[in-house]
């Protein structure tokens, strides 16, 4: 009981929405995140069914000649830090400045909005360090051109390599088709990133829940912890929550960005979409019990304190009187009624096993009652 | 109290969604599922109004001419781990690679799906094991195309024999109809199989209850298959909820693989859906009933413990006091008031009488209180 | 507490859906339910403005010519244990299999279906019986054609009766109007009936309350009756809820067998559902009030209980300890500082009376604090 | 605590639907409600632009001629007992039967309904008494037709006074515009009066929390007084709610009673209803607070007492058992080890020393720890 | 626990609605809110794309001909006690009385509503005061018309001013736009302070934890003060949820006052309500957590403090028992079996050991079992 408490913020930092200062344009664009990385980094691949190039550049105008040819272009960008590098990028694909915005202020909900030249998506890829046990989440904002497909993201991990090895196979579908399936291909990967997460978190709760099974270490640690990755899983719930809407198949009518071979995958995601928000209430109910189960044997072993110690009160309160009923003080010369017990031959002993006598027949009671 | 605690997973490993390796392409059938059968079989059903045969196959192509005569065809294929025996039959029918990943990954949500050549429906048939009271779910898959029905799942267990037998009737609405029918046919097997299945947990929990009203034998196991219980009714809800939405008649008129004499008989089904529903929210409540009911047995009988023995100690105080009293050591030489009690003829007998008075008067004012 | 504990089943035998062996061909007409008359009986009723003729036949072909003349027809049939005497009526009528399974299955959901020669109203009249306090409901079917009324039930209780007079009324509105006043006519009865019932729960609820304010009877049976209650209550909400849907007048539109002057009659019945219903849920929380006052009651039983218990104990536990004080043997002979109060003259009367007015301190002291 | 318990009934009579034998006509225009006047009266106002006449009628024959002419009629008809007495209105104005039976079935929801030849709202009038703080609601049907408003309602108090003093004045808005705007300003009067009333409610949830602040009179009544503000809360929650629905736009469209000019206005009623609706809910909630507020206030008083008396068991208890151990019986004589502390010459004031200090030492250690 | 209860209001004033007299006609504008200015102000603002010009008038007439000229008109109108100031520009801008009547009775929900002339927005703008921590609201009301924007507002805080500076700034995008863009950047600007608003909160929610960590500080006012920030996020919620509606593009179609370039950023403004309605519902549950982590805390002191106590009685009582068995006052003259021990050499040194054993025994296993 008298353990230092580890302390454990009631919301996480990332629930606490940024704000610039009110009255500012809107449409400025001000990096709201984190720097990840040292310099911009934009990786260009223009492919068709026959080939696919990449390439690694440091600002667009290097590649204005390869952006001109007609093949699909795909533009990874990586690092928000430095809109300056950015805009460049931005106005050669004339991007509208409310997309501008909420590419490098990176703490949008998933949402898909669709603009008269393009499709932007924003997504937030799950992520979970085996080492702290903490989960992260970063923005990816994916943008549909006719002919393109921009991403933008914070950090240079490999998350789409396996797209990119797919696009170096020969006659794979996501050569032969256009990038509407690419972009497809991209959610579909961040999509699958939810699944490993949460099946992550599910190994943790497991781990917990192994732990509340063996008696020994019962702490207030265990429910630091408990309460912990029930933060996260409804964190977790929380931002997968807005992707039932932002895939939803609403609004797709509006646009010919989609081609109808690709919505029937775009279905597909919306599906795994709808198993992992129902896996995550799943899971809640999963924290949710974990921690009832945790309060239920804090209880159950303060009753069986209280009990048991009431029960030995109890034992002895009776026994303690016999003894005082002998302590009294009254003259047996006074008279034979008095106290005659006293000076009997066996008197003490008999005493002494009436109390036992009575200890017992209390103790076997109490058994036979359940009460022990 | 002391007895072992047996372990209860929180959550049925059946609810944590498989996952694959993010990035891989969609439409990649790979078998996520267990193998329950030596290899694949194929039982092949070509029937019209006079009359039904039936042909087990190793492969598709054994029965390539059987397939080009334009009757009825049902195709019901019994195990799924050999991806590389089922591929012939998916190109034959022209499978979608969607259809294909879902009819293999066997832990899909049911859904109905219209296609352009035919209507995908991925359904969970519930079991129960009345030996170890276990709930599991096979999923079946059932392709509707304009003259065939193929049906997909893990196992050979005689599910659709009485629809086999019905085939074989003569003159049955069965051979009369078209393929639609049979998939509603078979659809409605399935949906009786909830009804069955829904019973049996009725029996289960009647029992728990059984259990629960006789006194003696309220232990924590008895909590834990009350939790098992629980689940399992939690459990069947999920499974059943979807139901709701793959066989509700929207999206049915962008169709018309399902003529309007067989859409009667879906919105019967999808009827049925709804009382197995609100049948299974019944079993949720009774369960949560159930556990209401332990958790109020066990604080009961924890509050008469207390009461009961705090009863004694009350009754026994007093006493001690007096006792306590006669025990003082004044000295009754050195004044006429010091006790003199003690040396007075009838002063140990009227001590323990009054005592006893004291002891009679309590009980007798506890009793009427209704605190006995 | 020692008294015998009634059994209550947590759910009611209703509330657990029957259900036919899986595979058993839709439509299969076999009779669900429990035989309440010996035969079945059809009261026939031909009617038209100006007059109003009602017989009693054993079987549908005694009234061939009967129902072959163009007046409305209103038949009644009592008795659904034997199907094969009901055959005869719905092939007369050409009703579909699947209500013709719906009307002897008697455990359906309150709904309305549109069939392409009728609609089908499947509908449960509520009963409440003085004697026992039981709810129950009995399944009356009614199905509108354009010039015929059939109704089909279990029992020959004499539901319609008022009907029936109002249709020997000369000129009343039954009468002039088609069969489709005549359904609203049967359907309306059905709901006046609910709110009947619905007001003997209360009754029920209202003695229950009363019994809860008298406080000598508190005991367990209490809590049971109040569960019981509380049950029928859930009852009766689960039965009128799907009226809502059943009398929604979406999809009356579809259909020309409802006049118009008839449907502003339904919107009325729909009204009085809603009433229903929400007297209902008032009811609801009603016998949700009287189990929390059932809990409170007992909850301020048992801490009133241990308050004054423990209050005894606390005032007695000082007295002991100067009890016990007076009965240490320090030697007075060897000092003059050793216990010289037990040789005072007032030494004895002056420790009881301290003692005692300790007691009375203590006393006044809590009753200060408003705790006795 | 041995207060006599002030019986408050669990749902108010009004909660429970009054219910006609079921089976009687629909449309019987029965009187379900109180007498309130002695003799039916009738106001009648005709008005138009420039001028308005006010006359009280016995009955509607009296008044043929001035109805005859074209100007706006407004008829407030005041007591609704004597049906006989209504009948020649209803017929004069045509209703609908069914709008007959709820005008004098006063337990209506509130609701709009549309007939081909009129408007048919019901509301529900609140009150609020301040002398036995009751709730009580008064129904108001108002008839909208082509150039006529029809008001009925029990009593003849003066609601709607204020608007037959604006009809008096020159020029004013409900002079120059038609029956529509006059019906609306109707309406505006009577959720007007919503206003008030849970603005009488708020005070007296004021003085509730205030008496809860008062440390000394917290008893069983206030519990009683807290659930009776309740109840009312929740009561007129229940009774404003169904308002939103009445008074929502949909279905304005397929009536042109109503001019576009006063569909304004009935839009700006319909957002002061929801105001009051949000008011009601943040009632509800201050009245759920206020409960649970004296129940932790009576809770916290209970564990106050626990704590104090067991501190006090717990300081004394060691005390005593010193005492005890010098009212051991060791003989001196036979031992110099045998209790030598009772003939030494500071024994007794050492020993009481003693305990004194044990006891201070315990009571600044609870001081120290909070726990006094 | 004797300190000083704060008295906290259950529900602030804010939320009890303000009403007028029943039956007063609509649209009579009267001020119901607190008059904060001595004047009333109006700040003229006429602006295009080449330049902008704000003049401080005291009356509307003072600026007829600036009015006149067709450039962008924007009216910020701060007082709104004097209403005689206010119907001038109400009747040049021909204000609808309704919105009279909303401009100045300054307690309605924030809403939107569609005028044959004009757009009226009516918003609550929020405010944090740093020093006594309060939550404050001021209603903003913005009248969108061809080509004016008007303001009412009850300060003249300098809510605007970065408005007014980015209209100065030459180029910028709100001169080179329309009124509608105008409008939206005021509301855009009001979003944003819900923002902060928000955040600050949030600050206060992290003292307030941070506080309840630091074990010593743990009373009553403490609860309070959660209690006041549950308030407060209520509140904050309440007055934010409906914006929602407010701002969401439904019926923006009906009206072409707001261009389609402006419709994306409205979009994105209501993209940002839903932001701050998802903190704000963070927000309620970490407020509610506070007050589970306090209850919880207070809860584990008062269980412990019990314990601690039960085990100082529990050990005391067998050693209590031991002494006064010795304290028994056999004759050990009469029977070598009366009590020997007395007479021992060893005897009460023994006893005292033997009872040091049993309490140290005792002590130990109470530690063992983890209750010490």
């Amino acid at each position: 009981m008298s353990k230092k408490k580890k302390r454990i913020s009631i919301f996480p930092y990332a629930s606490r929405p940024s704000f610039k200062k009110p009255g500012t344009p809107p449409g400025t664009a001000n990096h709201l995140g984190v720097q990840q990385m040292e310099k911009v980094e934009l990786k260009l691949c223009k492919y068709h069914s026959s080939h696919a190039d990449f390439t690694t550049l440091q600002k667009i105008n290097d590649a204005e000649k390869a952006l001109a040819n007609p093949h699909n272009t795909w533009l990874d960008i990586r690092g928000l830090h430095d809109v300056e590098k950015l805009r460049p990028v931005w106005s050669y694909f004339k991007l509208h400045p409310l997309i501008q915005e909420d590419i490098v202020n990176t703490r949008q909900r998933p949402k898909m909005e669709i603009y008269s030249n393009c499709i932007f998506f924003v997504l937030q890829m799950p992520g979970y360090s085996q080492k702290d046990k903490s989960l992260h989440f970063e923005q990816i904002s994916i943008i549909l051109g006719p002919d393109y497909v921009l991403t933008f993201r914070e950090t240079d991990a490999d998350l789409f390599q396996p797209i990119e090895q797919r696009l170096q196979l020969e006659g794979g579908r996501l050569r032969t088709h256009g990038t509407d399936y690419l972009a497809y291909a991209l959610i579909d990967t961040i999509v699958d990133h939810y699944f490993k997460t949460i099946h992550q978190l599910g190994d943790e709760i497991e781990t917990a829940e192994d732990r509340l099974f063996k008696d020994e270490d019962q702490d207030e640690n265990q429910l630091q912890q408990i309460h912990e990755i029930r933060r996260k899983v409804v964190q977790f719930h929380k931002a997968v929550w807005p992707l039932r809407n932002a895939l939803a198949s609403t609004g797709w009518d509006d646009t010919d960005l989609i081609t109808e071979h690709t919505k029937l995958f775009l279905r597909d995601v919306y599906d795994h979409t709808i198993q992992v928000i129902e896996a995550s209430e799943s899971y809640r109910e999963a924290a949710l019990s974990l921690q009832d189960l945790y309060m239920s044997n804090m209880s159950n072993k303060m009753n069986e304190v209280m009990k048991v110690l009431t029960i030995i009160a109890t034992i002895f309160i009776p026994l303690t009187f016999i003894a005082g009923i002998y302590g009294m003080n009254f003259n047996p010369e006074t008279s034979p009624y008095n106290m005659p017990e006293l000076s009997m031959y066996w008197g003490y002993p008999v005493a002494l096993l009436g109390m036992a006598a009575i200890a017992i027949i209390m103790i076997v009671y109490f058994k036979r009652k359940g009460w022990l």
